[in-house]
This record gives C-alpha cells, sequence and structure tokens, in this order.
C-alpha cells in the first residue's frame, strides 16, 4: 500500500505543480498517471509544440514546460505510479481515501486531488476482430518503452505524427521497421515526412501503402499481420509487434463512477473557496473541473492547485495554523534536505 | 485623453499579463502607474531577488520575471502613463470610467482593472521640517532618469540596497557622490556592501556616517545640506541633489476613496466568476483584492486577470460570442502585425 499525504491522479502540468505547492506546505505527493511518463498531453500529444500563455514565457514547449515543472518539483520528491489508471475510490471509516488502478496499486491518503485534465487518453484501436487477444502480447497502443523492441521485427500503423517519429526512432533499435498507412500521404511536421521518406530510400523503413492492418497471425502473442495494400488480396508479413499509432482520445474514464458530480464531462467543483468537489477530501484542478466561468487553460490549473493546497492542509493539520511565507524570503526547504533561497542579505561596516 | 479598451492601474506582473491575455481577445490596454518603470514591486523592490513559485521556473529573478511579462505582452503594444498616480475616477454616462493621475493626465475606458498590488509605493520621507519645499527641486525620493544627476553633486542618504546600489551606480555618471547613513554598518547583498567600500577607498564615495541629513539649504531649489556626524556640530555640504532613499511603503491611496468595498486594506471581489467589484465595469486582480481564501500570489493574478479579461470583453461586445482557441492551435495575432505559431504540419506524400 502506497501511502502519501496528498494523492494526484494525473501527472499534468496541473498535478505536477501541487507537489510543488503542497512541499510548501510539507505535504507529500504521490501521482497515478495512465501515460507511461509525466507530463500528460503535454509529453504524450505535442510535446514539441510551443505554448505561448504560460505567465512569463513568451514561448515554451510543451515538453519543455513538462521538464521545469519536473525540476521545479523535484526537492519534494513526489512518487508516482505510471501507466496505471485510477479504477477505484474507497472512502474509509476515518475519512481518507484507497484508490486502487486498473493494475491492483492501492494508495492510501487523505487527501485526493483529481487532475486528470480531459481524462484519462485512451487508444483509438483498429477495427480487428482478434486485436483484444493480443494486448500486450504483441500489441502495443503506446510505446511504453523502446528497449523491448531491441532485435525485434515491428510493423507500426499510422499517418501521424506518433506513427512517423517512432518509426524514425525505432530503425535504430528494432531488426526491422514497417510503417503501414492506409494513404500515401502522412500528416506530420515537414521534418519527419522529409526523415521517413529518407530512411525509406535508405531501406531501412519498409514503407506499405496504401494499406490496412486487417488481421493478426499468433497463437500466445503475435507472429505475423495480414495486411491488404490497394485493396488486392490479403498477405502475410512476420512480425513480433503490431504498434497501431491512430491517436490517443481522452475518456474521463472509471473517475466518472466515483459517485462524483458530473456536468459536461467535467467534475463540477466550488469555485468560491478551494475547488472541492461534492465529496469532502476530494479536489478536482485543472482541465477536469468545471464551475462558472471556468477556462481550461494551464494557468488557471496552476491556480487552482496552490488554493487547494491550503484546504487539504486545514483537512490533515485541523489544528495547526499556517503562515504563508513568501518563497523569495523564506526559500525553499526540499524534502531531500536541500534549500533553496535567496542570497542573504549581510549587516556590514563601511570603514 | 488617452482612450483604451482595459484601462490597468499597476503595472506589475498581474497587470502586465492582462495585456497578454487582453490582446487573445483583441482587447487594447493601457496601464498608469506610480513607479517610473513597469514591473511593480519586482523591479523596483527585488529585481534581484530570486522567486521559487512562478509555475515553470525553478527559480527566477523577479527582474528577470518583468522582463519575460514585458516580452510576451509587446506584440499588444500596451501604453504606460509612468511616475504617475491614479487619482480620480468618474463614471461616464455610457458607463465608462475617466480615471485622472496627480498629474493631471486623462484615461477612458469602459473597463478599469486594479491591479495595484500592495498600493502605490510611497516613499519614507526623513523627518526635515522644509522638506516639502524641495520636492522635485533638487530633492527626489525615487531615481527616475539617472541622466538627471550627470555632472551634478548628489548626496544619498540611507543604509539599505537601494541607497548601496544608487551610489555605486551614479559614481560613473554625477561629479561627486556622498553617502550619508545613521549606522557605521549596512544591510545589503555582501557584493553592493563591498563594492560600496571600494569605491570609498578609491576616493569616488565620500562616506559620512554615522550622520544624518537634517536641513536643506537653497531658495529655488538644494544648493546644500546640513549633517550632523557622531551627534557633532552641523556642518554644511554643498550639493545639487538630496535623494533620500529610505525605503518605499505601499499605501492603497486614492483608490481607497473611488467607492470600492474595502476590507484589510484590499478591495472586495466578487471570486465566483470574474474578480469584479462592487462597482460594475471595475475590476480588481492580484495582490489588491480580497475573498474568501484569497493567497497574495503573482501566480494567483495571473489566473485572475485571464478570467477578468474574459466578462470585460463580454461589457465591450455585449453582442459577440467569443471561442477560446489555445494558443498552440491557433497562434497569437499581435497588434503591431506580427503572428507567432506552432509550425503547421504538412500532409505529404512519401513513396
Amino acid at each position: 500500500m502506497i501511502k502519501t499525504d496528498i494523492l494526484i491522479i494525473g501527472a499534468g502540468p496541473t498535478g505536477l505543480f501541487t507537489v510543488f505547492e503542497a512541499g510548501l506546505l510539507k505535504l507529500k505527493c504521490h501521482l497515478i498517471d495512465a501515460l507511461p511518463q509525466p507530463g500528460g498531453q503535454c509529453s504524450e500529444i505535442y510535446p514539441k509544440k510551443p505554448i505561448y500563455d504560460i505567465p512569463g514565457f513568451p514561448e515554451i514547449l510543451a515538453g519543455q514546460l513538462t521538464d521545469n515543472l519536473l525540476e521545479q518539483c523535484k526537492q519534494f520528491q513526489p512518487g508516482f505510479t505510471l501507466g496505471e489508471r485510477a479504477e477505484t475510490i474507497d472512502k474509509q471509516e476515518d475519512g481518507s481515501f484507497i484508490v486502487t488502478t486498473n493494475k491492483g496499486t492501492k494508495h492510501h491518503a487523505p487527501i485526493v486531488a483529481i487532475a486528470g485534465g480531459l481524462g484519462s487518453f485512451e487508444p483509438r484501436k483498429p477495427p480487428i476482430p482478434n486485436i483484444g487477444d493480443f494486448e500486450d502480447k504483441g500489441v502495443e497502443y503506446i510505446i511504453r518503452d523502446p528497449e523491448v523492441y531491441r532485435d525485434k521485427k515491428v510493423v507500426i500503423a499510422g499517418g501521424g505524427d506518433s506513427a512517423l517519429d517512432w518509426s524514425i526512432f525505432l530503425t535504430d533499435v528494432a531488426s526491422s521497421v514497417t510503417l503501414v498507412h492506409r494513404r500515401n500521404e502522412f500528416r506530420g511536421a515537414l521534418d519527419s515526412v522529409d526523415k521517413v521518406q529518407e530512411l525509406k530510400d535508405a531501406g531501412k523503413i519498409n514503407l506499405i501503402t496504401p494499406a490496412e492492418v486487417k488481421g493478426i497471425e499468433g497463437d500466445d502473442k503475435v507472429t505475423g499481420v495480414s495486411i491488404v495494400q490497394n485493396g488486392e488480396d490479403a498477405f502475410i508479413l512476420e512480425t513480433d509487434h503490431f504498434i497501431p499509432l491512430f491517436g490517443l482520445s481522452p475518456k474521463l474514464g472509471p473517475i466518472a463512477n466515483w459517485g462524483l458530480e458530473i456536468e459536461k464531462n467535467a467534475i463540477k467543483v466550488d469555485n468560491t473557496l478551494d475547488y472541492q468537489t461534492n465529496i469532502p477530501g476530494i479536489f478536482a484542478i485543472g482541465d477536469v473541473n468545471t464551475y462558472p466561468g471556468k477556462l481550461k487553460l494551464i494557468l488557471c490549473g496552476f491556480h487552482e492547485a496552490t488554493l487547494m493546497c491550503q484546504s487539504a492542509y486545514k483537512i490533515i493539520h485541523p489544528d495547526k495554523k499556517y503562515v504563508m511565507k513568501y518563497t523569495t524570503v523564506g526559500g525553499v526547504e526540499g524534502f531531500d534536505g536541500t534549500k533553496k533561497e535567496a542570497p542573504k542579505a549581510v549587516v556590514k561596516k563601511i570603514e
């Protein structure tokens, strides 16, 4: 059982900044995220895209923002349960919660902060009847660890950035890379499209277009896929892995069944004070929540996280009074023993 | 008469970010600030101090944050009335406002956003009976333009960072620099104290301690100050300027008389929607406002500014519906004809 002060569902920008603000209050955090790495959409969907409306950054790449937020909260040593989806929540007699993931990992905390963004990202799956039988047996919708493909034969399907970028990346890892797409045209960054063309010309990517994977071969695990190209007869291509990269679509998912008040696919919160939900002790912050005038902006999630931590503190420490100190004045003391602080003024004679 | 869409009182971080968010909605802004430069406290009081709780910046100097915010809002060409204090507000028949400064500059706008921080910074003045007669006639409490002191004789009083740093700076500008402090010890950055020691040893700063300026000489303008050192008899030192730098203390000031609901020296706002005050069309954002759970943090001001701009838009354009576009998707179109945007995806054949 993982124990923490604030259990954060969702490791996107709002979740990560919560770790920092909670840390200033000496509260520990643990984050659960269905994606294999922190950063949420910023890391998974558009790491190389610029964001222009983060205050103080005329421009920042989404991946860089994630890196900065990880660096900012590092002193507070957050725990992570990654690649698992928060599935069920059970309120304990003492008012605390146990949250269990789809893989059975259990987390116990007095406060739950749902920072789930648009929901957990579920892959769009191709309509292949037996695909479910091969999931995690050679079929993967998200690449968690590229080393899994070392010296293996890989078939990737898709025509967007994800399919292009992973095809490029895996040419240095896999023994063979095949890219299947139902059109001849790809949609993505010009660089990526040109690089795939170059690797194809060099014989390092086996390109099959216009084509679709229609079936999967194998007993216990994938041994091949059947491909229909140009509407002709299907043929079998031997492969160890089949990776359909057709995008991720966010779903509120199991959280929708936690008894929280839901409106327009978002969790209703009390914006007059602390972004608490209808269940005391459960907060919802960032894009996942809704209230009058709500804007789904990262900068709003930062504010909501900050106010929420104050209420979390009062729930966890009902008898203590917290006096806010500015970081410029008081510095930041990490749980790892590090301290950041402004250079102190000296009092010194000039003679 | 200066005309704009949103008149912002206070050019600190919250005021500057308002320009950016308003710009995304195609609303123009003009800022009034009592200080001679934008940035508020961040520029005037602690430009070289690090802030640790701006989201996405593990550490940023307050002066750098100001520079970044100026850069971020530059595309939207804000106007500035600097070194003047917003003094009176007059509501017009059409619901718009005219705000007049202490120097008589008039501003006309349908929306007023008070982002006044802790108030306008008023200098702490030394108790010299006739000092009021010499203000702007050789006595200055804030250095607005160092060029004023070119080849002049200058006496600075004070023992903190401001007195130290300006003494150092003006040695390259003024014909002579005298620093008067009532103790032998100075309180400031070690660097600054050591630098003043060095300049004193080199004969570039005339140091008089422990001493106080007790009187000012001159008819129309300052010609000298009378100084008491070590409790001995006063002596007269010739000077063109006397600059007491005893710190600035924030005062809500004339805004307190604008008919706004005030609580604990802050302006009460409606945090359930848009941070509007009790006077429709006047908003208060950042450290100047108060509501249940309020935290006086820069990051909260950013959020409040952003929500406020949405309501401002609706008041200015009651018939239009604004559909928010993410900057990552839609880019940022400046009023200066510039456009920032993410590199576009291409659709391209690979063959």
